[in-house]
């Protein structure tokens, strides 16, 4: 079976195991204050895919200038476990307060400052006993790859593993090369600055263009949301890659897969899941006890 | 000479270089909005010692309620470059985020999300040629060991030593054990939730207890603002052991000289050095070529 649907399968089996547990139905609050068409896109399949699971997603649209006071409404709501704001609202710096003004006990997106310091740490646990959280979109990419060979049974998996990703933002590219480097890979990254290199969860200047970083890697990652970024092509990338867009533009030429091993065009139905996944920790962790 | 000492005729004497190569007068604000008597002794410290070296710092008393906004409207003042606020002002989740609303540009404690980050990954540098601002208070341990014997010619000049913390908050104790275990050091850091270990930037739960801890130790560094806390004996560390205590309480015996070869009671002359060398950094960064 594909990777993809390997995955797909994976993780509707555990979350059905950990919904049939429950005794109380957690209650997540999804915050739509934009009118970016994938954020209401994505917004549309979260709340299918809670409510396909049994769990509550209740939408709520409303102004971005009463989006700081609903969140902090949120928060001291006892009945609420879960908050998920959809995102871009103003971008840059006023996107990231909003999203540390959530909660971590209730940030199921997992891009908080308390769930990114312990990522960047690699701190996976919340006291003794509690897993901790990490953020959708990244771990939807991880688990992809945890069903491919490039996966191996070392302690650290990737080792040895070389990874290209285009995009450095503190939201998907950043925390997934510090994910994927705590896993044991080396990372080329690029952004519009530049590039970085990533090993064992710290980052380094590294000057290398695109054609030595793609000739070199096992696994090209993609999120680049413009259709200005040069495809990335076959002739580019080394023979078996494993490549993963998870832009919602397309960042690869459409025959890459007569070379690639694997070609995932969009991450969007595992990322959905992560987001169920992370809710459900959330409401385990912090909530069930009270619930 | 004391290595105290020797830390602040070095930063007096950097910073002097510093001033004089500056075309315009860096304008820091501290906001004051709090009524611990601590904020304000660190306050008083803080404008003293930038007027000393010819820079402007105004202090803005207000109530609390009205910091958020100031702050805001602080970030867009173009002829301000250096922001600094004083805490505790509500306690927890909320001065996180007031930490947070502040310009990365201007936030001289250095504590905001964006440098956390950096610190985190060990990434020294903003682009090429900047290098990246790390927090005042750890910094200024970091700098006092510097100073001393234990600080090594080594890539990594803290390679093998042990150093025991007691604090693991999110403004000093966690952020000092990330940058001393990037510096080659294995630290135990101890909170009221126990344990945990950090080798290279990584966090790792470990159980061990405070005498076993400090009978390894070959640095002790304290910061528990309480006089509940245990004070560290002589029978407790290692002979000439290093303890430096940060904390507005004293953590250690007051016999600890005794056996310690150097005792550092508190940081704070050098805490404010550091603060005003980071101001200076974020202007020649981010501002002086406006200004």
């Amino acid at each position: 079976m594909n990777p993809l649907n390997l995955t797909r399968l994976h993780y509707h089996e555990e979350i059905n195991r950990l919904v049939a547990d429950l005794h109380t139905q957690p209650r997540v609050r999804g915050f739509l204050a934009t009118d970016d068409p994938p954020a209401h896109t994505y917004a549309h399949f979260m709340q299918k895919a809670f409510n396909k699971f049994g769990l509550l997603f209740e939408l709520s649209e409303l102004p971005p200038d009463e989006l700081y006071d609903a969140i902090a409404h949120a928060n001291q709501e006892d009945a609420l476990h879960g908050i998920f704001v959809f995102y871009p609202i103003y971008g840059g710096e006023r996107d990231r307060q909003l999203r540390n003004s959530v909660d971590h006990r209730k940030d199921v997106e997992g891009l908080s400052h308390y769930w990114l310091d312990k990522l960047y740490l690699n701190d996976r646990f919340v006291g003794r006993q509690k897993k901790a959280l990490l953020p959708c979109t990244p771990l939807a990419v991880v688990k992809i790859l945890e069903q491919t060979p490039a996966w191996t049974t070392e302690a650290n998996p990737l080792t040895g593993k070389k990874i290209t990703i285009f995009n450095r933002s503190e939201v998907v590219g950043k925390p997934l090369a510090g994910m994927l480097s705590n896993d044991g890979a080396e990372i080329f990254s690029f952004d519009i600055h530049g590039s970085k290199q990533f090993r064992a969860g710290r980052a380094y200047d590294l000057d290398i263009c695109r054609a030595d970083a793609l000739a070199q890697s096992d696994i090209v990652i993609t999120g680049v949301p413009s259709d200005a970024f040069p495809k990335v092509r076959c002739d580019e990338i080394r023979d078996q890659a494993i490549c993963i867009n998870f832009s919602s533009s397309q960042n690869f030429h459409k025959n890459i897969s007569e070379k690639a091993s694997l070609f995932v065009p969009r991450i969007g139905p595992i990322t959905v899941l992560m987001c169920v996944r992370n809710a459900l920790r959330l409401f385990n962790n912090f909530h069930a006890q009270n619930a």
